[in-house]
């Protein structure tokens, strides 16, 4: 039998399957990766260091989506914010992934390198050493906590029956279009306020 | 044939096995939860209002561990602040629900009543009418990202080479135990010092 040119089989395409499936059902098997790629579960296993190597996979296809280089703006709080917005943006395309990417250790390299400047910039900046990984942590609560809103119906409430809830009615009444924007700026805002204030904070 | 005396199929079982099943997969279907009950699918929709009626009993059995009587507190800002950590907790046992919960219109009478009376709160502590949802949602986008974050693993970051990103090394080795509360510690309070600013707050 003749060999195909290409290789049936790489990285990149289990990554996209992978993406695709866990965009659709925001989860995903190996065998049911290997069906959708017409292949042998095995034959993905060749591939990638079992399950855990294809979530891997897809946390750098989801964060490639991420500009590295807001982190490179100045000052360090202007780089944070930015990097914040895209990160959001980045997850906001893939929610049904972030649940999955949220409760699974990171590994990937290129993901980890960008950590490794976030850290950085808050040290040189001057952030006490504890508190750089609560600073970025709770910013990513944030922003895929915010991600997973931007995905949300506009209209998020449904009143069947006014009367029951009439401040909330009117409340509804009175929110501005892109709510899910507004109230990210809001968290964001909040953040850097508070984050400014923390001991060798600069 | 003699009829059972217990009904073979109410809402609460309904729920319950929705729950499991979610908790599992992070998804469901109508067929699966007739399935593991051993009903027959139309069976189920003589008791819900189609797939989305069962989201909403996720929701209230989820939201149900939500302690409502922390929106009685005094001032609103002990309140927002109690409330927000009991959410916390109440999502944070059902981390795979977050995100479908989070996508889907809210409907459910009584998960409005909780709302119906966080907007109260604010409304009476003086808050702009437009400020109210914007206010309450950041909160929600920061107590969910955070109810995931606790789901993660304690070491969420794993080095197979540390000399690759030799300051994220340092930074992870200075974090304290319970790094997912001391994030939303910082969070929540950035939020609520912001929110003390807004126009008309008290």
């Amino acid at each position: 039998m003749g060999r195909p040119r290409r290789p049936l089989l790489d990285r990149e395409r289990i990554a996209t399957t992978a993406l695709e499936v866990v965009d659709e059902q925001g989860e995903f098997s190996v065998p049911q990766i290997a069906k959708r790629l017409g292949v042998q579960t095995a034959s993905v296993y060749h591939h990638v260091d079992g399950r855990d190597g294809i979530v891997e996979l897809l946390r750098e296809r989801v964060a490639a989506g991420i500009d590295g280089g807001t982190l490179d703006l100045e000052p360090w709080d202007a780089a944070l914010v930015a990097w914040a917005r895209s990160y959001r943006a980045a997850f906001a395309a893939h929610p049904r992934a972030i649940p999955l990417l949220m409760t699974s250790p990171v590994r990937a390299p290129k993901v980890l390198a960008q950590y490794e400047k976030a850290v950085g910039r808050l040290l040189d900046a001057g952030f006490a050493l504890p508190d750089v990984m609560p600073v970025i942590i709770a910013l990513e609560n944030l922003v895929l906590g915010s991600a997973l809103d931007l995905a949300a119906p506009e209209s998020m409430w449904e009143l069947a029956d006014e009367t029951a809830t009439p401040r909330l009615a009117r409340a509804l009444g009175a929110v501005p279009e892109g709510r899910a924007n507004q109230a990210f700026e809001l968290a964001l805002a909040g953040y850097l306020a508070h984050v400014r204030t923390l001991p060798d904070a600069p």
